[in-house]
């Protein structure tokens, strides 16, 4: 079938919209027709050619919502008129990994995905009979993509597409990474760096969780009062702190944070982010995604005194199993995601998006199709 | 009174054996004959002028055993006759970081201990009228030394001295690491780095835990018989390695280690501890001491996709409330101590036991008096 994409053609061009080919769904796959996507740094990432694993020409995109519209042979858990949202970190449940209860990161389709292919080696997305790539199994830069049925979390119908696309990814990996990850329990003290998509939702969860101080640290004054609303406690600008951040933050926090979290990709920001940590017991967890090469480093001394680095992918949440309960905690008004998306645009505006996204003028951008 | 010392009189010189004048002991404060002291590497580290914070004359030692002499004023669970261990790290009970529960590092003294005084700020050794510092609030290698009440642990009376000394460093350090910091289960794959001291005892906490593959890495092949002794399922020499360390290890482990630990305190090894984690779930624990400065380095990629970094101090022992139980596990068989203390010596030929640590011919070398 012919269907409406955005395609990345070539590392640091724009997307190109035009129309693909895309087979329909084999074994194990499901078509979904993508209602809406939210355009997120990662694809940034991967479009400029900073990404080394990154692959043209492909489409783009992660973070979508849809309704199941075929489904291939062996599916058994997803039926045609089902909601869902694409899952980048699929579920299996029968990996060594799904297994473990240790961890998200499920195995199932990982070298196939990286590939830029379907689990079996090939690509449903052609044009003019040439092969297009799958990016991170999802591919929602199209108005129709097909997904492997592990990588879909079956969703209530009366959630709006256009806002728990962004569950799809920046709202469960920020809360997740609070709530899975570091789980920070009510009382703590929580520090989180850079108040962007990924931050706002770190903030948000931290709330959630019952922290007692939640600082927020940004460069940008102008993310003060959204984070607020999102409940940042206090707010600091390390331009305008004077002398080293790190002993300010543990001054302010009386004696350091009992989580931090790092929402940037800033190797410098995430030593500042475990030594900022309280002595004994801080645990500083990374989110942001650095680029390709770079190395974090510290005094070991700084882990020997009880500090704990972590890392977190997808919020560690288990897509199938916690998406749903994230979209019902949206559902229910216990998390805001409206105010994150400051911009909706169609298909065809998607660069303008980006551009917004890189100037830092938009939260979260999303293409309604 | 006058008590028998080794003498650190200064940086990089061999103990000075002579005769020191000590104090009674004031409020809060224990006077203890040493019995039996273990010679640790932390103590060479800091003989050595290696340790910027080393304080010189002072008398160094911490890991001892003996009997309470006498008591201070408001000394409530320690009296005449009981047999103790000092501890390096105390357990007041009531700091923030006792209360926490998250940590051992007890901060109750925190600040006199790390310049050689008693709580008080005074010291209780002197030399001709001189002050002579104490070291890591113990001081064992004196025959007679004064320790503040909530850094002695109360043991068993049938406990050998001579034996049990080590429970106050080197067992409790490798022991703690494996079941209180890294809580490594039934089953797990462990890697150890380093078969000294500590790493012997990491492998028999290993295998006190019911950890399945218990992987030692040395590049002594010497170390193998008595590792397998303690546990030890695989030996690894770096040195007959073809390739990389780390893909062999995980190749090994079939995925990478659930736990790693390392037990030398060299940087690189600490990269290498971390990155052959399995990826999901892997946890590396920092137990050795680096040098003055000295950093470690990873790429985040390790984090995010995972394995968790972490340090660990007296194995995250709550002296008081475990030491007492890890004498009872030796005394119960539950653990070996006596093949580790391969050397004994009167305090006359406490250098030459400094020798054999040196030289790696000792495993642990002990001081009788």
């Amino acid at each position: 079938m012919d269907v409406r994409a955005a395609i990345a053609v070539e590392a640091g061009k724009p997307l190109v919209i035009d129309t693909v080919q895309l087979e329909g769904p084999k074994a194990g796959e499901v078509l979904v027709e993508v209602k809406a996507t939210g355009i997120c740094h990662t694809d940034y990432f991967t479009l400029s050619g900073a990404d080394p694993e990154g692959l043209f020409p492909a489409i783009l995109g992660h973070e979508g919502a849809g309704v199941v519209v075929d489904v291939g042979p062996n599916v058994t858990s997803l039926k045609k008129g089902d909601h869902v949202i694409p899952l980048y970190t699929p579920e299996c449940r029968q990996c060594e990994y799904c297994l473990s209860q240790k961890t998200n990161l499920c195995q199932a389709i990982r070298v196939t995905q990286g590939q830029g292919l379907m689990p079996d080696g090939s690509s449903r997305f052609s044009m003019g009979g040439k092969k297009v790539h799958h990016y991170m199994g999802t591919s929602t830069f199209a108005n129709f993509t097909v997904v492997p049925e592990i990588a879909l979390a079956k969703v209530r119908e009366d959630a709006p597409f256009d806002k728990i696309c962004y569950i799809g990814c920046g709202v469960t990996t920020g809360i997740g990474a609070v709530i899975n990850t570091a789980r920070v329990e009510p009382g703590a003290n929580v520090v989180v760096f850079g108040l962007g998509g990924i931050g706002l939702n770190v903030i948000q969860g931290a709330r959630l969780a019952g922290a007692d101080m939640i600082i927020g640290v940004d460069i940008n004054p102008g993310r003060k009062a959204i984070a607020e609303k999102f409940g940042m406690t206090h707010f600091v600008n390390p331009k305008e702190v004077e002398g080293d951040l790190v002993p300010y933050l543990v001054n302010l926090t009386k004696g350091g944070a009992d989580y931090s979290f790092e929402c940037i990709g800033n190797t410098t920001v995430m030593r500042q982010a475990l030594e900022c940590c309280h002595k004994g017991w801080g645990v500083s967890v990374i989110i942001g995604v650095a680029g390709a090469g770079q190395e974090i480093s510290t005094r070991p001394f700084q882990l020997v005194t009880g500090r704990v680095w972590k890392g977190t992918a997808f919020g560690g949440a288990r897509g199938r199993t916690d998406v749903p309960k994230i979209v019902d905690w949206y559902m229910d008004g216990k998390i805001n995601i409206d105010d994150l998306i400051t911009h909706t645009m169609p298909l065809q505006d998607i660069n303008k998006g980006f551009d917004l996204m890189k100037s830092g003028s938009s939260i979260r951008g999303v293409v309604v199709y």
